[in-house]
Parts: C-alpha cells; structure tokens; sequence
C-alpha cells in the first residue's frame, strides 16, 4: 500500500486522537469564564495550561502574555525554511459563562463524549478549534518528515474574546512586531453544516450609537401640553422611521460611500450553499424575513450593510397608563458594516442625518461607541485557495463559501498587522455556542487538525517568499 | 346707604369669614389621601366631617355614600319653588399624596396662611373649591332673605377623584335619580388667573390604548439576523411616525368624524385671552410651540383633538449595547378627543389603521382602557349665562372663556344625568395642584362664595321651569 500524504496525515491523527481528546477534556475542565470576576483565576491558570501544552506540543516558544484584564497565549514555532511565509493563528481560551441549571444535561465544565460528540462549555467556542491546532501540526511534521513546519507558525490565543476583548487592541499595537505574519488564520467560526464544509471569507463590522432626544424639561401633562409641544418619543418614532426607505434600504445619505455591489462571481457562490428559507427563519425565531429589495436573505445577513433598533425607550412604560409628553425618548442603533465602510464615516453622516430630523424644540444628544470594521478575505488570495485545497484534502468535497454577519476581532488583526485574514473553521450552527449542551463534532474536529495538516504544507509549498 | 343685594352678598361675606376659613382649615387637617391605602380611615373621616358640616349649613339632606372605594357625600337642599331649576354641584374631598420633604415650605397637613393665601394639601383641589360653596349658599339666603334656595340644590362630593375615580360612574349610575339634574356645576376646575377671571367651558375626552408588536420568539443576534427579518421596535417606530402627517394631523383615517371646526365665535373669545407665548412655554417646560396647522396653541390643546406618545419601550434598555433584534416594543398611546368624538369610533378606527401599519412577520396586539367623553357647555346654554353673569357681579369685571386640555369625571356627570356640565372654579395657574405648597388665594376662594351665591338667585329668576 502507498502512503499518499493526506493517509499518512489521517493515520497520525487517528492514532493520536485519544491522547488529543484526553488533554482538550482536561482543559475543558478549567472554566475560564472571562465576564465573571470569581473566574479570573481559572482564566490564568488556563491560559498556563495551554502554554505548557503548546510548549509540549514542541513550539519553541509559549509564553502567557498578561494584559490590562485577563492573559493571552503567544506561541511560535519558525520553519528552517527562511523563505517560508508567516501564518498567525487567532483564537481564544476564555469561554461564555455556564450553569447546569440553565439547561445542561451534564455539567458544562465536566466534558462528556456521547454519540461521537464532545459536551462542554467552550467545546466549540472556542477551547476545541484552538486545540485541533496541536494535533494538525504534529500531524503536519510526522506526515512531511519535517522537524518544523513548513511555514513560520505564530499563535495567539486570547482571553477576553467573550468579553469584548477590551484590550486585544492594545495588545496588537503592543506587541504588532512578534506578531508580524503575511496572513491570519482566524479558527473561530463554524461552517454551514456538516454535510457543507465551507470557509468563511467575511464578517461584517459594526458601529453602534445611543440618540437621546430632549423636550420638555421633565414630563409634562399630556392633557394641559399635548398637542401643543413636540413630544420627544415622536420625534424619536420619525427619527427611526426614516431610517429606511420603502425599499429597505438605509436612507442616511451617504451610508452605502465605499460599497460595492456583489460581483456575479460572490453571488454565485452564496447561491451554491443549500439554503432553505423555513429552517432559517426557524433558527431566526421569526415567522418572516425582510430586507433590502434586491438582495437574497444571506446576502442581506453576510454582505449587505444594515440598520438596527436594538432598544428603544422613553416615556412611561409601567402597568397601565399615565398621560405624559414625555420629557424625552431614545433609540440604540447599530449599524453591521461591510467591505469599504469606514466606521468614522458612518459616525458622521449618520450624527449629520439625525440632526436633520430633529424638529424644532427638540434637543438631541448622540453616543457612538467603539466600531468593529469590517474584513473580508479576498477571494483570490494565494493563501484562500491553499485554505479551500487543504479543506477539499480533509472532506474529501467542494469546498463552499460563506461569511459571517457578525463581528469581531478579526477585523483588528487585519488592520493592526496589515495582514489578510482567513477563517479555519469547523463549528456546526447546531454546535449551540453560548448555549446549553454546546458540543463539537468529534469528526469534525479532527477534520479541524487535518485542514490545518495540509493548509501549513501547501502554504509552504505554494507561497514561499522571494525576499 | 342703599343695600344692593351685591353688597348684603359681599357683607355676609365678609362678616364670616373668619369662621369659614377655620372650618376649612379643620377639613384640610385631614389627610383624605385616597391613593395611599394607609389613609383610607382618613377619606372616610373626611366624608364624615363634610357631611356633618353640610348638615350644620343647613342642607336638610347629608349623607355619606359607601363605595366599592372611598365614600362619596351627598346633600340636597329643596327649593320652596318647584318650578325652580334642580342644580347639582360636583366636587371632590379627597387630595393628591403629600410630604413635607417634596418641597413643603410648612407642613402640607397643617394648613397655614401666609400673605393673603391658605398653604395646605387640598386648598385649591379641592376642598377649597368645595368648601365656598357652604359660604355661598349662606350668603344666598341671607342676601334675598330666603329659607331655602331659589335652586333646588344638591352637592355630591367624591373621594376617588385623585385616584382616577374608579367607582364614580357606577355610583352616578345607581343614584341616578336622587343625582338628576337640570345642569351640573363642577367646581374642580380654575381661572385663567387672578387679573383674568373666566369660565370653563369644556374638558376634552380622553381614549388610551397600548400597542404591542411581537417579532421574534426572543431577542435574536443582529449581526446573525439583522437586515433580513422585520425588527419590531423600527415597524412600531413607522407605526408611530404614520400617527402624524406632515401638518401634525392626526393621520389616522375617521379621527376626525364628527369633528366641527371651531366657529368663528369660539376663535375670537379664545383670542380674548391675554396669552403670552413666552410664559406659557416655560409652564410646560418646552422651548417651542408645535402642533396641528392652523391652530394657535390655545386652540390646540382646548378645542381640537390630539394623538400622544405617553411612553415607547423595547430591547435593551441598559447601560452600554446588546446587538439584538428585539422580540418586542411596544407604544402607549392617548388620545384627547373634543366635542362629536365617541371613544368606540376612536377605537375602532384606531384599531383599523394600526392594522394596516404592521409588516408581514410582525404579529400585533392593541388594548385598550376604559375611555372618557369629552364635554361641552353651550356657550348660549341659560345656565352659562347665568353663570356669566353671577361671575362678573362676584369679579366686577369681564368674564372671559377658557376651556381645559385635560379630561375629567364631568363627562360621565353629563353623560349619566343627562345634563349639561358647567365650571365654576377659580384656582389659579400658580396654585400649585398636585406639587409642593398648594395654596389657595383667599380673596379668589371668597369670590367664589359670593359667585355661588349669586347664581342661585340668578338660575332661580331666570330659569325658572313651567312644568
């Protein structure tokens, strides 16, 4: 019998998928919940854990890098090869909190495999995919005969993405030189389904703001002032109204500055996937969809910019009635962006837009918070195309493409590190991340360690540098 | 000198007031808080008190009136003509919640008078306003040297008044006949101020409903679903901007039905008015006038028909941001409704056009509260006139007209009895009702008096029945 490599690469993992699991369980174990103050502790000591793991997995250097809240992990691993590219793996070691009340059919920080699945919090989100890193590289060096990968391998793996990850920015900035790398592979997000193996080539940014609308000093009888002065909830209900036009499109002039329509090619690819509108809507807890015209429902969620109300408040909200104008009303927007939009350009013309539709009488106050941009993996990036062969070599099927229409820190990677930012990602929407009983796929992990096997032999092999 | 039956009024007046001011000021020592069930013992001795002090003013009739809530008192005074006119005057006993530590410049149980004016929970609303009319009937008689009154006269004086009087129109009901009446005088209403006495010549009705929408089973993630499922809190948002047209109209189709446009009369006894825009603006704590086109601000919020936002809610209301489409939001909404609105029409044509307004994939649930009827004197009503005239004999000066913006039980007195509602109130703007230091002015609280005491004898000659 021949051994082809991807063979050799399987017969490792299979051999060495207990030990693997055996440690992920221990790890598992340690409930590093970032939001809860009590967890703080556990949230070092996972973080030294996966340091002295990553060392014993053979990188030469694993280090707990502290930061104003809770540490990350950086590990690298050089190739002999100087003309190797640099990869950077992003991931983290915290998780969601959890509670065997909430709904567990076993303790979330006592890991069980029932039916070839692993349960336990951070199974998926994101302990696992960090951890199938381990076995991938090893796999890597015992199929090639290498003693070092073929590309320079850098991790970072941090401790406050469930939190908002508060201080990855600085810490990027701090530390931009270590982490230097021609491409980012992010292994925290999913696929479409265990049946669609995909890589995920987007996420979508956010900028969120807070308008506050004033109008009488304090609230004021409805019956002696109604009718008679603007009544802030009002102006507020207009404010938001005109937010969309009837298309569903967002009518603050100059949102859509900077994007592009889909091309033929992404909306071919969107249109591969087996989308079924009922399950969808089933997930979406909604009993309709509705967007922008033109636009089909992924397209609307992964590629298009929107307009939301997440809150909305003022005025009397208690049991029964209480006839008041209120003394004011305010509204949280948030705005997911894509490709091209900058966030200080939505910040501007949408304070612009809302100061136009303030009536007289009326004082209005806006709050941006942080933004998230946008990212996008170009899709005909040299490392994208060794991402999708070394995904097609480990499910043995096309590859399909997808994007995420939420955000986060990828975009940072992107932009401090001037790096393009790809998605190895195994996690099935089923896998309940945030929720009671998340699990991982077992086959599906170790389908995680070999992508990652093969993507490290054909980055080296397909994109060395002439420097 | 010549006695004028305006100066033998004036002189019994005057001659007791001394003891009608401590009478008064022995009823305001009674917390009748019908609000705070702690009182409750109080409202009732506040009934007991009045009904005694009633019978000691001579009404042959004064009983106290169980209710499923807070007594009410009754009493009647026959005429010895029985062509005279029945005349009932409405009041109430019971008074808003108050503190010494809201404000209180002297303790609001613990009346005071300081420069012309009685300090004390209740003066102007309503004890006061109540209690004149002991002095005025007294005056009455002893000014036309009668026994009885030229009026058959009869006082119901409630004790829920403060608390949305929940069990007044069941009590008008059962005692409809004891109540009947050829017309009613409120005396819980004011003047537009000291300089400028007037009559009240309507309230407006009052129609509330709540409107709740329902989009997804729960809070959904906005960047997983937002821009592709209807968002409940912007279809609300449209729904309430669709409440107004471009002219402050209310947009929704029928509210208007049964309307009449103000007459040219009523418009030039508004315009009589010495309003002063500036100062009106810092009574209702606003900075600019809006409201329907075509209308002055008096007009407004007397005699045309409005639709308020009372308070808006849904999602997140918290401290900083949560990415979700909200499950829900929902709108309190008040309608103040003028003369040849009914509330089951509102209603109706409410509900209809809150229909149209609701997207697919939004479910919609509108409730609605019990309603008030808007009242109207006649301006050449007899009874007005007479009024009119008992007025400018107690002020020595014009009358002018005013209306209230607000909605009161006199609707269901004009409703259930049958009779047309007239105000004889003369609180002033800067009394201070339902806030710290409410006081009334005791020369106003006197002209009070000698006003009743003059439209007894004037109802009695002038209206007399041939039955």
């Amino acid at each position: 019998m021949s051994t082809t490599p991807d063979s050799a690469v399987r017969t490792y993992i299979d051999r060495h998928r207990a030990a693997f699991l055996d440690d992920l369980v221990e790890w598992l174990r340690i409930p590093s919940v970032s939001a809860q103050p009590e967890h703080a502790p556990d949230v070092r000591r996972s973080a030294e854990w996966l340091a002295a793991r990553l060392a014993g997995t053979g990188f030469p250097t694993a280090e707990v890098w502290p930061t104003a809240g809770a540490p990350a992990v950086f590990a690298e691993w050089p190739s002999e090869d100087p003309l190797a590219p640099t990869v950077l793996v992003y991931g983290h070691h915290d998780v969601q909190p959890a509670a065997r009340e909430d709904g567990w059919e076993s303790e979330p920080f006592a890991p069980e495999i029932r039916e070839g699945r692993l349960y336990g919090r951070g199974a998926a989100d994101d302990k696992g995919q960090v951890f199938f890193h381990t076995l991938g590289v090893r796999a890597h060096l015992a199929a090639t005969g290498r003693t070092a990968p073929a590309v320079h391998l850098k991790l970072l793996i941090e401790g406050e993405e469930e939190s908002g990850s508060p201080h990855f920015r600085a810490l990027l900035e701090a530390n931009a030189d270590r982490l230097a790398a021609d491409a980012v592979i992010v292994s925290d997000t999913g696929m479409w389904s265990e049946d669609t193996p995909t890589v995920c080539t987007g996420m979508r940014g956010l900028a969120e703001c807070e308008i506050v609308l004033h109008g009488p000093e304090q609230d004021i009888h409805s019956g002696s002032f109604g009718g008679a002065v603007p009544n802030p909830a009002t102006a507020l209900a207009r404010l938001v109204a005109a937010l969309h036009d009837e298309d569903a499109r967002v009518a603050v002039p100059g949102f859509y500055d900077g994007v592009s329509d889909l091309t033929d090619r992404e909306r071919a690819l969107f249109a591969e996937l087996p989308f079924d509108e009922e399950r969808w809507l089933r997930t979406a807890r909604s009993t309709a969809t509705h967007g922008e015209a033109g636009y089909t429902t992924l397209e609307r969620v992964w590629a298009r910019p929107t307009a939301e109300v997440n809150g909305i408040g003022g005025g009397y909200q208690g049991p029964g009635s209480k006839t008041v104008v209120p003394a004011s009303a305010r509204v949280k927007l948030s705005f997911r962006l894509v490709d091209g939009q900058e966030p200080d350009h939505i910040e501007k013309v949408v304070r612009a837009w809302a100061a136009e539709q303030v009536p007289a009488g009326i004082r209005s106050e806006i709050i941006f918070g942080p933004a998230t941009r946008p990212c996008l993996t170009p899709l005909d990036h040299p490392a994208l195309r060794s991402l999708v062969r070394a995904m097609g070599r480990a499910f043995e099927q096309p590859i399909r493409y997808t994007r995420e229409g939420g955000s986060g820190p990828a975009a940072d990677l992107q932009e401090v590190l001037g790096a393009p930012v790809l998605f190895l990602g195994i996690s099935v929407p089923s896998d309940g991340w945030h929720a009671p009983n998340e699990k991982v796929e077992l086959d599906l992990l170790l389908k995680g360690a070999e992508a990652g096997a093969h993507l490290w032999s054909d980055l080296g092999e397909s994109w060395r540098h002439e420097r």
